[in-house]
């Protein structure tokens, strides 16, 4: 008989183990996000359509890391043009100019390749690599912004003008190289959607790299401001460090004008130092308006990830408690309580009322394959369906329902209506028999044991009080389901009764 | 047979595109907001009906425009008449004084307007176009504030007294003005039910709006305080600028007033600006308290709509984390892991369990609409519903759920219990069909390729196991829906079984 | 006929409406709270047991009363008892000390009434009346604190020493009075659970007389730490205003003590005032620390009152961008896109979709009882239910929906399996009937007119198309409901045949 | 009669009481945590596995109680090497030193048990006992960090060198001791999980502890930077105090650095103690950088919890609320309304709408169990179920629900369709025939009396009016559910029969 099963377990369980190494390297990646087509209607359209040649996908690993080469470069590229805005109004220094210039042919290049990326519609969802649209699109968003970002201006002034031009709009010129981050934002965007990024850290960094480059850009342009004005001695620097504030190290300036902004924008407001003069207060006061709208989101993001993380412990706090106070109010025993209790917790542990829904989400060919792998063995154990066909089996572990049972607690009740038959997987469950005075008693501990069978089967009440003597874990039955399915398994059905009164000579 | 079908296409689909287009811009504008009677009981008020002569509905469009055309002269009318009490308790310039009083005449026409406008009475939903219990309600609730709020205070007293007053009582009924903000109140209240607008960005505005007005405020009162304290020395501005402030230019003072105003709100306070004299400290005991208020709003605006952001992105996160949580507790092979997870993320980016309940909830008639217009030219593609009735397509398209498979995933194992019945959209299936220790193969890759209706139709487990080669779209049909259609239509159940009988010869 | 329909409303209807307005006075305060007995168990219990003589029910309205003329005493004794401590070293004048004393009486009073109110047990939820069980329960509780916020110990120390002391720690005795503000702590526990009240402006007060109180506490304290400092000039009274600050006047020194404790508690921290000693030093650190607390608890109830407040809002936007999105996934034609926002925009209008949560949750008694109000002066209007039964009628009403429809909505398509029944409330809807190439058309509007009654009755498809006209109210009925009631009624469905008949000759 | 009812409430009921007391203890202990094993297919492990000898539980109480008792030696030895390392660069006092080492001793024993304390894997959830594998994962995660802030540095020095050493760099070893504070962040996230533990409370206990350290840290190393700064003066203790801080007394510096680390904290910044030097600015922007973070995790963790304990007091109003807003939106008469207010306030007290889901998640056996307990010796007590067999009535009560109805309540209409039968368990319920034009009355008030049973058995429309008179508690029998019972107890239904026309005649 044992011959038989095993030819059906090698039928219905998937395939080799060693197919499926192979199999999965190919599988965990067998759709690239984001090329999905409509349902039903636009069937016409093939699913994964080959690009153009020489258009790349925007999903080619290839480009993704290019794009997250570039990642870092845009950081940099961003401190340091505006660090030269506020700081090196004086003529830039060859060294920090050729690097700038390095970066600039990096960013040309990118602009050049993004004309050969399909992008996708937002109204179909569909990839687009005609490589007019393609161009078209860029062009009437954000290549001019692209552009401009990536003009080494200085060159061209010392090309055009012979000198190395060092006005204020000349500077600003520089805070341009900014429209790069947005390249860090779609990064973080990316990022938040991947499962194997801790979301908490992500988001946290994020924060961070926000709040950190605020601090940089108002310190930046607060020393903007003071360097120019036309009075030294009536600035916040020259009236707190020295009044020829200029003559002091570069990293000094840009430690205090760090300092200050950071005081500001935490709110600490020391106030050792502060603005002097009209200019500087209207730049504190646009500052603090964006620190406010700053500081409320910082919190929001921290309060939405501090409750997330704190759901579940407290859903089972609010369940235990509810229970407890259900049972006082009602004036149950200790005992019902206590079961009531230990049951809750261990259903907690076990996670198992989250796994239902996980479960009945799945389509129904995954649900069996994942339900066999789990059951099948425990009922191939049982005298009860020996030598009952494959498909019966398959037919019957998709109604098979797992618990567990915490120790000293009632499962069936003597004359209880039958409702379940239970299969022990592991644990031991006690069958005491009541009949006049008299109390025989019965346990059940090896894997595959039975009980229940003849009241579901008979549809009689039970005859025996069914208490758990550990922790066990059971398989539940529910007698309408096992009617059904040997309703539609004749032969199967006479296997089963006869199985079963094999047992009861 | 091509002929019937089209036949049935146009019966049942809805109009011919060119009638649409006309009818939809009356569409999309058919019922106005709030004109909804009560269920049931009332049915003898018609429900849209004529409101009388001169009374203009509150969802007027002229109306609309005339009421948005006030909101900038309602803004601009609150930020004078506070900077008018602070700032200029000397006489007004008449240029700003001719321009109070054209702004006054526009408020006191929209008075007027009041009164001929039907309101909604709060207990029934019902439009009031009675004029009398219009003018009872208005004169009843705001009409008092309305007009004290419009009255030209200044040309009054010229009048009267011959001299244009300005004692401080009279710089004082400036601040009735501000009682017009309740209209801009009333916009944003509008415009957060408008589903066009952006939400995050209006709250956004909103607040800004609120702050921006109250540092406005207290900056112009605090100044105030101080320009008529007796002793100019031990006044803020008077030991912190220079006890001659009067001499200074307006434009420096405003920007002192506000920029201390905005430190003490967003809690920075530098403290190179303080309160000097009692009177000047209860003000700001009194503005601090205010701010902790509106601070803690601020932020918990903020955390409502980062909550709101962030939730599916979470939710899906937490799926993910459970499922594989759940794999590795009950040890289940890689293989079936990676099925779920590829099932999940699939399921999260074509939203399909979103759109079920979305589904449910509309009425009948627009869902079976919708799934005609989905499903039905696939269905008419079967073999096997080849020349079936019109009635019954439209019958059995009702029960067709779509779904997305990821590729190399399971969809029917072989022995299983035949519940759906499966048909290709797009992808490719492979089914294997083993018998004893042959295999065979049959790929299922045209749109319309159905598999699994033998095992349906006829009540046997399936003979095959079907697995997606690539991602797939298939439309699912249960087996009791499936039977119960065809119960329903006997003609054309034979015309099925004959096609499935071709097959199958 | 209309004579019997008369005979079955009156019979049908609650009450005559004179006896309801008499009856509802008492209805509305039936129940006590906190009256409820354990479920089935307790039942040997008598529900709403009269209390022994003497001993009050704290439910009883006139103590309610007592409780609440307390309130304004407690919070004037707590603040004037800190008051006292901190600013009043000095023997306190004799009115502010008759005062105490007559407050002290009122609170005296409440001690001894306490032994007479019965209290409700935590375990069982009873009431308990036992004079002994009161009074060793409030002995070993709160008596003891009770009594010793009540003692009038300058009276006392008077009486025996002779002389009024002006002790520190006499003077800290005065806090024991702080204990009374329980009372207003259970004031507003209360209140919250009061639907009458407004919740969010009642957290605000309460967070506004927390936050206000802890300013007067820690001011009071601060100046108290100053005056008994040994060393005048270096306190922070004595260096920021002026070393003999003992002179000025009472109300300068306390604003500037409030004016330092809310600087620090909104963390504005100007800095003029600021603490000068060690032991200020350590104070304000306490403070400081508590003020975090504070803070935090303050943002988060604001975030709580907001997130609930705009829930509804935010649902109602997520689920139409879903839909449109869905609909452009889909590539729907935007007509029926139209039609479905359209229809949520109605729905969500009408709060339909949380009314049905809300009637399933009552008893089916309530229920019969609204649906009949409701809907049954329709049902009898309608030709098909003319001269049935009472019974019928009312057996047919819990089975009815009702539904609002935009105008130009498809109710039913031509062909469509027979699912419901529809009857117009008002609005009209207009069929379509379309064989061959013919087209008729029939308008039902008045109220009480039906379709699809023969489709759902001789269980055939709908043979025409329904569309709306205008903004429609419809009630719905399923067929197997229908179908349902008529098979228990077996003289009423011939009447119904009969009716339906007649209509078709 | 009944004696035989005593007979069958004595085998339903579990246990006698005295059996109970005993075996509770065991009961609430019966399982450790985290000792469950995987579903279905590791069955062949047994579940509570006797671990080898000398290998101790991590469960076991006493290593439980020895962790506990390591907590306040972990805090001191982490507040005591941080404060050394900022304040007592000069050699630590003897008495300092000795317990340093005494204290080091207790953690090197700790080490040494962690050798043989089994392990519980992340993979399979199942406890590993076997040494080297222990060994393995100790030595390769914590090893070195546990000796490393272990070894008694300044003891080896003096032993190596002959002095004791005063760098700084060997103070700085000195912050190796907090790595043992992750023994109390282990502990708060068991306690977590504990209910006897008061949620809020904890999580209050955890952000205060963290704020705590925060703050001591930080003042010790702000203290640190100035003594080891070139120029006394230049420092913020230097300014602010005194040139020779170091001759104060060591209280008073560590009260000022405290103090100005929580005034940072804080963001009060009261600005009296400020950095001087750039080295001092570096450290205050690092730590401004920190407090926001740790700012935002506290205010998110107070909103969290604030959330939490407000939700159940909100939904009952928004409940509330809604129902009266839909009650006089379809103008129901008041009487109605007030029934529904009444009923839905009833509700939310009895918490029973709470209580449906808590049953439903409990295994069937316990859930009989509770309501047999509840629930059977009030249908003993019905005249309708004399007589009847125990398994009968066991099997009715799991139909049996609970429901109280307020005073003056429609509970059943005349006419209604016989839904449910209603059994009086408190109160008193009066039922009004009206037949022609008379009205008779009947009041049910005793515990087991019955309504509702002709209509339910006979399928007929009720006769009478029922509406209680008083706050009633009633259990609910649903028609379908006892029918469907009556069938699969033939004999009984006979009894229940009989029972009925006794009554009748």
């Amino acid at each position: 008989m044992s011959d038989r099963m095993k030819k059906c377990t090698s039928i219905c369980l998937p395939l080799s183990l060693e197919m499926e190494k192979q199999s999965m390297a190919e599988t965990s990646h067998s759709f690239p996000s984001g090329l999905l087509p409509a349902l039903g209607a636009s069937s016409q359209q093939p699913i994964q359509k080959k690009l153009r040649r020489y258009i790349i996908s925007p999903y080619n690993t290839r480009y993704r890391c290019w794009q997250n080469f570039l990642i870092p470069l845009v950081m940099y590229s961003a401190w340091i043009s505006t660090f030269e805005t506020g700081f090196l109004q004086e003529p830039i220094p060859p060294a920090l100019s050729i690097l700038d210039n390095i970066l600039n042919a990096f960013f040309a290049i990118d602009i050049v390749l993004t004309f050969m990326v399909a992008y996708r519609d937002t109204r179909t969802y569909l990839l687009v690599d005609d490589p007019k649209r393609i161009a078209l699109k860029y062009l009437s968003t954000w290549f001019i912004f692209d552009v401009s970002s990536t003009i080494p201006f200085q060159a061209l002034v010392l090309l055009f003008t012979g000198n190395s031009g060092s006005g204020l709009m000349y500077n600003l010129l520089h805070i341009l190289r900014l429209w790069r981050l947005r390249k860090v934002s779609a990064l973080f965007a990316r990022l938040e959607k991947d499962i194997r990024v801790n979301y908490f850290w992500l988001r946290c960094a994020k924060l961070i790299c926000t709040t950190a480059f605020s601090i940089h850009i108002a310190g930046c342009f607060f020393y903007l401001l003071a360097s120019r004005y036309k009075d030294p001695k009536n600035t916040w620097i020259g009236s707190s460090i020295s009044p020829d504030f200029k003559e002091t190290s570069l990293w000094e300036r840009y430690v205090a004008a760090i300092y200050w902004s950071l005081t500001t924008l935490s709110s600490v407001g020391y106030g050792d130092i502060h603005p002097q003069n009209t200019q500087e207060m209207i730049f504190a006061i646009v500052y603090m308006m964006f620190n406010l709208g700053l500081t409320a989101y910082l919190i929001g993001n921290m309060t939405s990830l501090v409750v997330d993380d704190s759901t579940r412990t407290r859903k089972f706090r609010s369940m235990i408690t509810e229970a407890s106070s259900c049972a006082s109010r009602n004036q149950l025993p200790d005992q019902l309580k206590n079961q009531i209790i230990d049951y809750l917790t261990l259903k907690f542990r076990t996670e198992g009322y989250q796994k239902q829904p996980l479960f009945d989400s799945l389509p129904s060919g995954l649900r069996l394959n994942i339900l066999q792998y789990l059951f099948l063995p425990i009922l191939e154990k049982t005298y009860l369906f020996q030598g009952v066909s494959c498909s019966f089996l398959l037919h019957l572990v998709s109604e098979v329902q797992a618990a567990y049972f915490p120790a000293r607690h009632d499962i069936i009740l003597q004359e209880e209506a039958p409702t379940d038959l239970y299969i022990v997987v592991s644990g031991a469950v006690e069958l005491v028999f009541r009949r006049g005075g008299l109390e025989e008693k019965l346990v059940k501990e090896e894997t595959g044991d039975m009980f229940g069978e003849l009241g579901v089967l008979f549809n009689k009440p039970h005859e025996f009080r069914a208490t758990t003597k550990m922790l066990s874990q059971l398989l539940i039955l529910g007698r309408s389901a096992l009617l059904e399915v040997l309703k539609s398994h004749v032969e199967d059905r006479q296997i089963v009764m006869a199985n079963l009164s094999q047992i009861r000579l």
